[in-house]
């Protein structure tokens, strides 16, 4: 498991463990939120380092690679660093898997950037894939190197295309998830910062749910790409009346311009993975904001 | 205009001298078939160091980029290569188009890869990009970045997504392209060697007509991806037809197993280019191929 200490990786954990799975986790630095879990064995350094990679990668039967270096909104301010430490590294991953003989790898790519502005929504998996923003380059760009080396190298790979995960231990740092951001900023009685004018509608669905699919997929013959949502959407101000309910906070908010980066509408259809593995979201929003809020009182200091 | 000195570039560069423009090239090493060309401003080093690329770009208005460091036949042999050699030295060189406030480029990339197997024939621009190798996984990601660039970074861009061209001073080592390859084979007397049955069909056009393009494209305000080819498919079997009567020549051919690059139908929809510049290849086949028997004559020792 590579980048099993981050915020979905520690949730696909969780799901393997809960299965009976040996988990083996590279990452750069421990579990931020938790310590660690027993019967998980760690190893911390850096995917990049060859010798590394290949220690971690021994005896293993599948690879769950989670790692990004980058978010979104911090890929283009160095798309060459993006592109080594992504791109550049999976390739040496892929290689890697190839010399150990390791078959069989998932890989956590990103369903609101690789289809940049959706023609049509819910974005289907067949949609061209036309990526605005460097993250969502390096992304397509990994997934057509998988399916090369599934065609060529006997690597077999399946690909979720996560929408937007939120939940328990998601960072709170304003990269990483709007709900996660907004929460922390009610609860340190702060305004909450919205770029636009929240009309920008985003699928969210719960981390669990995701890293149950994760397992479901890894553990299947599937290849290919499968979205991973709710297939419902929710504005920004949507999710603002959640938290209001939730948190019972009287919520002030700043409205800012709005990003280049941002698609207006992004909702991904998720039947191909219902159909395949039987799977559907069951968090709904309003009880996974309730657990992010609980889990954010437990955890803040 | 890096590249300058390779088979595409120097022919782009006759088009340049002819209209009288200024024109200086990068390129690793001079012309293979030419003495250097009274006028041009030849310089060589290697588009990877960053210090020759600033001198190289001082003062121009408008870079042609024709650097590849691969082909379609070679690159998934080292992919890591050939995203540092091609993608991230193109980042390098956006980046320095930006410092410099250099803010036009033309960049020749690949009809024949960067559509993977055509859903339809002929293919238009916007066909999905599926590529299906390392070669026009790389010529995509690039075009995305130079969309990013021309949509957050002020360098505006146009792409040429050519077919196959041959013409003269097209090398003949067996990568580059099958016309100029089967010539030098049938002009030494030895058997045309084919992959598969020679019932891929290729759109095949005269570099001339390539470069004539190029400096329209390059000249005008236009932005994004132009097919550019005959819109005419011909087989490999067709080819050898041609080079038959061309060359009168006796030719053995050796049918060898089918290579898994090769998609088995390509053609390109070139009407964006007619309707935008009202270009056309105006050079056809049983000339074209005539003019390169007749160089490979007057250039072979």
């Amino acid at each position: 498991m590579l980048g099993g200490c981050g915020f979905v990786g520690s949730h696909v954990v969780d799901a393997l463990v809960a299965q009976g799975h040996s988990v083996r986790i590279l990452d750069r630095q421990p579990e931020r939120f938790r310590s660690p879990l027993d019967g998980v064995e760690y190893r911390f350094g850096n995917f990049s380092d060859h010798m590394t990679l290949i220690e971690a990668l021994a005896g293993i039967d599948t690879v769950f690679h989670l790692i990004s270096t980058t978010f979104p909104s911090t890929a283009n301010l160095d798309p060459k660093a993006d592109v080594q430490d992504n791109l550049i590294n999976t390739l040496c991953l892929l290689d890697t898997m190839v010399s150990l003989g390791v078959s069989r790898i998932l890989y956590l790519s990103s369903g609101g950037t690789v289809y940049g502005a959706p023609a049509i929504v819910p974005v289907p998996e067949d949609h061209p894939l036309r990526p605005i923003n460097s993250y969502g380059i390096v992304k397509v760009a990994i997934e057509s190197y998988l399916e090369m080396y599934r065609n060529f190298r006997g690597v077999s790979s399946v690909v979720i295309r996560a929408s937007n995960p939120y939940g328990p231990r998601q960072a709170h740092s304003g990269v990483q998830g709007v709900i996660s951001t907004f929460l922390k900023r009610v609860h340190d009685g702060q305004p909450i910062e919205i770029w636009g004018d929240g009309s920008v509608v985003r699928d969210y669905f719960h981390v669990a749910d995701l890293a149950r699919l994760c397992v479901m997929a890894a553990a299947s013959d599937s290849v290919g790409p499968f979205n991973a949502g709710s297939g419902q959407g929710q504005s920004l101000n949507d999710i603002i009346d959640i938290i209001r309910a939730v948190s019972g906070a009287n919520i002030a908010t700043n409205y800012k311009p709005g990003r280049q980066v941002d698609v207006p509408r992004s909702i991904l259809d998720v039947s191909r993975a219902g159909k395949t593995f039987g799977w559907r979201c069951n968090i709904g929003l309003d009880e996974g904001v309730r657990q992010s809020w609980a889990w954010l009182h437990s955890s803040a200091k």
